[in-house]
């Protein structure tokens, strides 16, 4: 970056492309934005220095000044003068509608599906990086087995059996970067397998579902009610192969799956031939009594279990594992092409040190008992503010559901917003196949850093309705 | 793992499955070996005891035992007893037929595609690590832009512009997990396009020829001669939306693309609307004169540049790049599917500072000098053995191809193997449309360890046929 005239004149120097003086200089200022050479920030040189530079006159530069301010391009500020915009020299970006971030950032964010990245453990990460790579072997940083590291699998295994209650060995286990590259995977193997359909719960993550859509799968959908999701239901869906289930702590509803339905979901896959991939995201997160037991220990070779270190750690990890029927095994890594699209050999021997050493353990004790007190002070504030608002899935994880009256919801999202808080409305999760459902919002209290969180609840209350009791 | 047999025996006692006591027995520990219940290298107890401990006849173990010793579960030798077979805990690699390993581990590997792995700077990766974990925002712990963190691009692009001559900037450049991961994605975006066919060079890998292939693509073949891949012939190729050529360095056959081909591509891609796809797979490593600059600075929005730190630094860092033409880099964003398949944060942000404080730099002088003696030995040992054998490709890269006598590239190589010496052959990398061509080897010397070179060079010179002079 530049304030100096010198660093860039002489690439205006060009011949003005276009007609005119003014659409010429125009079109070289866009060029010189859109490649880079103007980074933003940059001061641009007065419209009068610049007009003497060209021997041109200063109406004609300020007058494309103005209109490249008006276009986005640049930006004119009373003492701080012209500058190219900050979002100008990204052309991808800004051309891509659909991942351009809204132009103000929001003050805090509830949404759900992220913990507190404020508390990665950066040194205890580093330790276990220094150890991990002083023991490595040599062959750790060459092509590897898709499967993934073995000292990984390993020390997975070991935790999934110990804190999960997963039938796990290293040969059953495969690193993903991520639960969405785990599911597409699956995707991938049960359409080479001929299955038409996956069904998920009524309530969950689009993106999840269009996985499944993208590998040619049809997604029906189970209804999810006080129980859990209703698997009983799996027996009279043609064509179903798979069900997407998130047995410990229903996404986002935060029910667990009621015994009654883990044993009807292990049953129809026993009796049709099925899969039930469990997605365990948050399983590590109970509050009030111990962790709910994996489904996959009901039928090792019926159940895929599905874990990540994105709510334990970080998403930015991209650390996932999958541990699969025996029969999987083989076709998962072709899926993957047996070319490993994957993690990085230095953070997958980080992660295995870092559980085999314990730090995982204690990491997720340290922050389990934060995230509780988070919990126990959304419950209370609610209840405070808002006694007539039911608050449930609070038992796990790190999102609430907090019901409104009929017709609220997106008046409160949208009044957040406005007050510089990002909420995420319950309608958002729910199949288009479900029918009509309550309004109401899913609170991730897990998102903000422990600094933040307190404007984050205090923002929260204040954009609520008044109470529907 | 354990030589005990109170370890494993509850797991014997189960009732035996199928007919006979000696099937029922099989079954069990074949079951016990697959779940890893009985892990590799453990120490099976005698037959005598077994049989005892059973109340069955010795007989039965010893024939058990034997059969099983046959199908390869466990191995039997004098003076160590009989034990679970290394291999046959893995369920996976056992019967994945491609990916098993040979029984016997080559002593030597001097195939090409591979650095020295040894030569990977672990203390100088930390310090980055230390540097990077520090100096990283909460935010990069987090779901990230899927175009790859901007600590990563910003480097690459500085350090492509300055080394490799490309047209970069961060916004051109997405992160991928490898070459592989890269071509995948541009094939995807390719055949949304609409283009049906892509050419390959005569000679390359067959997994990239693959890949476009998956991804619906035909892929015909350029000639490769004396001066690279014969770029005038893509304006004959009906259909052909992109062409994928290893400019600096051919591979496998080691030349650089002349200056007129290098014209030819760009003149096609630009009349056609074509793409050029160019892997610069080893551009780093030139030892005779000035690296050749990147194709991609001749025309950035027709050529996708691809790099990777998988020979400049190690495969397991399952690190690459693309710089696109601007107008891809939204579709390939797409394609990657919005959510990032990718390397972790840790592993982007360590090599992010790697190269902004010159630890890359310093890396890639230190092994091309490396690297370079070694050409140097191979090219004079070579000489010594075989003067009449013409050595090619070898100004540039990490491996060079050796010229035989036709009808002796099978046998070299088959005789290698019997001596412990991995070698691939030329033909191996023959496009099926290229009909026949020379019998050849391509000889990786930078995969062997520094104190393995010596040995491998050994080796080969052992293995090589009588003087074809």
């Amino acid at each position: 970056m530049t304030d100096s005239w010198a660093a860039f004149g002489v690439d205006l120097h060009i011949e003005p492309v276009g007609t005119g003086l003014r659409n010429g200089l125009m079109n070289a200022l866009r060029e010189a934005v859109r490649t880079g050479r103007l980074a933003p920030g940059t001061r641009l040189p007065s419209s009068r220095t610049l007009a003497a530079d060209l021997g041109v006159a200063r109406n004609t530069v300020a007058d494309a000044y103005a209109e490249l301010v008006a276009e986005g391009w640049l930006t004119a500020r009373q003492g701080s003068g012209t500058r190219v915009a900050r979002r100008a020299a990204a052309p991808g970006p800004v051309a891509r509608g659909a991942r351009a971030r809204p132009v103000r950032r929001p003050v805090h964010s509830l949404l759900p599906g992220s913990p507190d990245l404020s508390s990665f453990p950066r040194a205890e990460w580093l330790k276990a990086a220094r150890r991990a790579l002083a023991a490595a072997p040599d062959t750790a940083f060459g092509y590897d087995d898709p499967q993934g590291r073995i000292e990984l699998r390993t020390a997975l295994a070991d935790y999934l059996a110990r804190a999960r209650g997963v039938y796990a060995n290293p040969e059953r286990l495969v690193i993903c970067s991520g639960f969405v590259h785990g599911l597409a995977l699956i995707g991938t193997v049960l359409r080479r397998r001929g299955v038409r359909a996956a069904a998920v719960e009524s309530y969950g993550l689009d993106i999840h579902r269009n996985l499944l859509a993208e590998a040619g799968l049809r997604t029906p959908c189970v209804p999810v009610d006080a129980l859990g999701a209703a698997t009983g239901t799996l027996r009279g869906m043609p064509g179903v192969g798979a069900v997407l289930l998130t047995p410990a702590h229903q996404f986002p509803t935060g029910v667990p799956l009621h015994p009654d339905r883990r044993a009807e979901a292990v049953d129809w896959a026993r009796s049709s031939g099925g899969l039930v991939l469990e997605d365990d995201y948050d399983g590590e997160f109970r509050y009030d009594r111990q962790p709910v037991g994996a489904l996959q220990g009901l039928d090792p070779e019926r159940v895929v279990h599905l874990g990540t270190a994105s709510k334990s750690l970080a998403p930015g990890l991209r650390l996932g594992w999958m541990v699969l029927p025996e029969a999987l095994v083989e076709e998962v890594c072709a899926a993957k092409g047996g070319f490993d699209r994957m993690t990085g050999a230095p953070d997958q021997l980080t992660l295995a040190e870092f559980i085999a050493s314990g730090a995982y353990d204690r990491h997720v004790r340290a922050v389990r008992l934060r995230y509780r007190r988070r919990r126990d002070q959304l419950v209370a504030a609610l209840a405070a503010r808002a006694p007539g608002f039911r608050v449930s899935g609070i038992a796990a994880g790190l999102h609430a559901v907090l019901e409104l009256p009929d017709g609220t919801e997106g008046p409160v999202v949208q009044a957040a917003a406005w007050q510089g808080l990002a909420l995420e409305r319950l309608s958002r999760f729910r199949h288009p196949d479900a029918g009509p459902g309550r309004d109401g919002l899913v609170i991730g209290y897990g998102t903000p850093s422990e600094s933040g969180w307190a404007g984050a609840l205090d923002a929260l209350c204040r954009v609520l309705p008044e109470d529907g009791a």
